[in-house]
């Protein structure tokens, strides 16, 4: 890190992504059209293994998959947001180290490995209703801390999280970025129904008038409404553009993230795609301002990066059809008469 | 077989076909209920781990998924109605043998055995548009023959096909059935257009006009319109339901054999999901006849029964978070307050 502000570094990176390998696609481009199909016939496969040779620069392949679920805890849930108590967010992370949560089936079935990252859960960040959720330099260090989610080596990413009250955190920065009506944005998360609900787009409302003199800056968006998990998932995704690797984020939450990073430089998501559009209702038009089209639609609302992590079971598939399959020639199978 | 005409097995067998087990289905609901997620949370996944018990009997297990591709070549090629010749079908069968094709990766990926039954392709089905393809004992024999496909032994028994001609065939099956004109179910398949696509449109057209008197049978479209692909694949998915195995539909073609049979029993595909929409125009209009939603939507459409392995893999992963995920109890997660 360098003197001065602590988002300065991260405003710097935002300003200087590194654009795709067009060399990697052109090559993708030209086996392609060599392989035992009719040309466009594997559909979203092909343009998954272009994505896939334009960020990690390489023929596509995925060796190394992970799954990153970063968890963090509201203040904002004494606003009554959400029915479970917050303890619910360490539960989860033992549940996950213990293998007994659907993102570890997950990974087993799509052989994808899996990290967990807790942020601190027994000091949830400030209340959004009330005052700013972090400071720079804690929004900046945590950010920094999820930049070291591929420390360990991996050749696709799949974002996702875990942390009572993190819709309505989603629903806050959605709002703040978006603008339209608190209601647009909030959906019932994890159960919220009812009194609940009514309190839950009650306080996007109230956190979003309160900050409001501060949210053209999406940094400033990040840290005064965002959550812990929320500025590890932006800095995962950044970490992995400049080091090339293809991300997959996952529902309403891990797009709320990526929607930070969107709003300070439209390329920043051109690294990522979505694994599925979630039944959160507000996921389908944050996915629509972000312009990405999710690999699956399945009514999943669950997060843990399970949409991801199922999605990645696809991304694996496209890239050994490209790898795998045989050519004409090779196979001496006849293309078009004439 | 019993004596009498060839069909009758078939009708009897169609009249006669077994249900659900709703033991088997109120057992995967108490036990979702304990899991470690909000209710409904995994959405579509929850549903295909109570058709996976509602049609084997057994808690929801995937431990030797088998994809069984069927190929066969048609008189109807002599029409004009593909760029490719039919001699491609038996070159990719043997691209199939020697594990060079889309459907060999997407086996690897999801670890999914392959079986592919080549069908007397030396002997195309007679030309549709001047006689019936098959006479009956022709047509029963071979949907005998694609029942032998689950006799290895399977517990997800994924549907597919080769054949060049046979998106002809499947529009001829789907005009049968369900009327309208016949450009309404005729699109593309492997790459025709221009002229070839308005001769495979009067092809299709002029084989249900020439055969009309005959279609109010559904075996009778099956034998005058099909294919011995789509007759062995309309066998492998009725013997999969007398044995109790979970059966994914893969593309148009395929979807056109299980027309067949759902036109003779509105129950007969019960047993069945659809493993995504295919980019055949007309495969989504035949989705909506048989009253299926399919899991994926990729804009693929190669056949070889792709989509169909690409949504067992989604069915392995609901499969294992139903079996293997932790009970609020067995993790010592707080359910919602109050």
């Amino acid at each position: 890190m360098t003197s001065g502000l602590p988002f300065d570094d991260f405003r710097n990176l935002l300003a200087n992504l590194p654009g795709p390998d067009e060399a990697a696609v052109a090559a993708v481009r030209e086996r392609d059209a060599q392989l035992t199909k009719p040309a466009g016939a594997l559909g979203r496969l092909e343009n998954l293994a272009e994505w896939l040779a334009a960020w990690s620069g390489r023929p596509p392949a995925v060796t190394r998959p992970l799954v990153a679920v970063f968890a963090g805890n509201h203040g904002v849930t004494g606003q009554g947001v959400t029915p479970f108590p917050p303890s619910v967010t360490a539960q989860m992370v033992e549940n996950f180290a213990a293998g007994g949560a659907a993102i570890n089936q997950i990974c087993i079935a799509n052989d994808l490995g899996l990290k967990v990252f807790d942020l601190a859960l027994d000091y949830p960040t400030a209340d959004i209703t009330q005052e700013a959720a972090m400071d720079e330099k804690t929004c900046a260090a945590t950010m920094a801390f999820g930049m070291e989610a591929i420390a360990g080596g991996t050749d696709l990413l799949c974002i996702g999280e875990m942390g009572i009250g993190n819709t309505t955190i989603a629903a806050a920065i959605c709002h703040a970025l978006y603008g339209g009506e608190a209601a647009d944005w909030v959906g019932p998360g994890t159960g919220s129904a009812g009194d609940v609900l009514t309190r839950k787009i009650d306080a996007v409302a109230g956190a979003v008038a309160r900050h409001k003199p501060h949210l053209k800056d999406p940094l400033e968006v990040l840290r005064r409404l965002g959550g812990r998990e929320i500025a590890a998932m932006a800095g995962a995704i950044l970490a992995a553009r400049m080091e090339r690797i293809p991300v997959i984020i996952d529902g309403y939450v891990s797009t709320a993230a990526a929607a930070v990073l969107h709003t300070a430089n439209p390329s920043a998501l051109d690294h990522c795609i979505v694994g599925h559009v979630s039944a959160e209702p507000a996921h389908a038009a944050a996915l629509q301002k972000i312009g990405k089209e999710p690999i699956l639609s399945l009514g999943m609302r669950l997060g843990e990066g399970t949409g991801a992590a199922l999605a990645a079971g696809i991304v694996k598939a496209a890239a050994l059809c490209h790898s795998g399959m045989a050519t004409f020639e090779q196979a001496g199978v006849s293309e078009k008469d004439g």
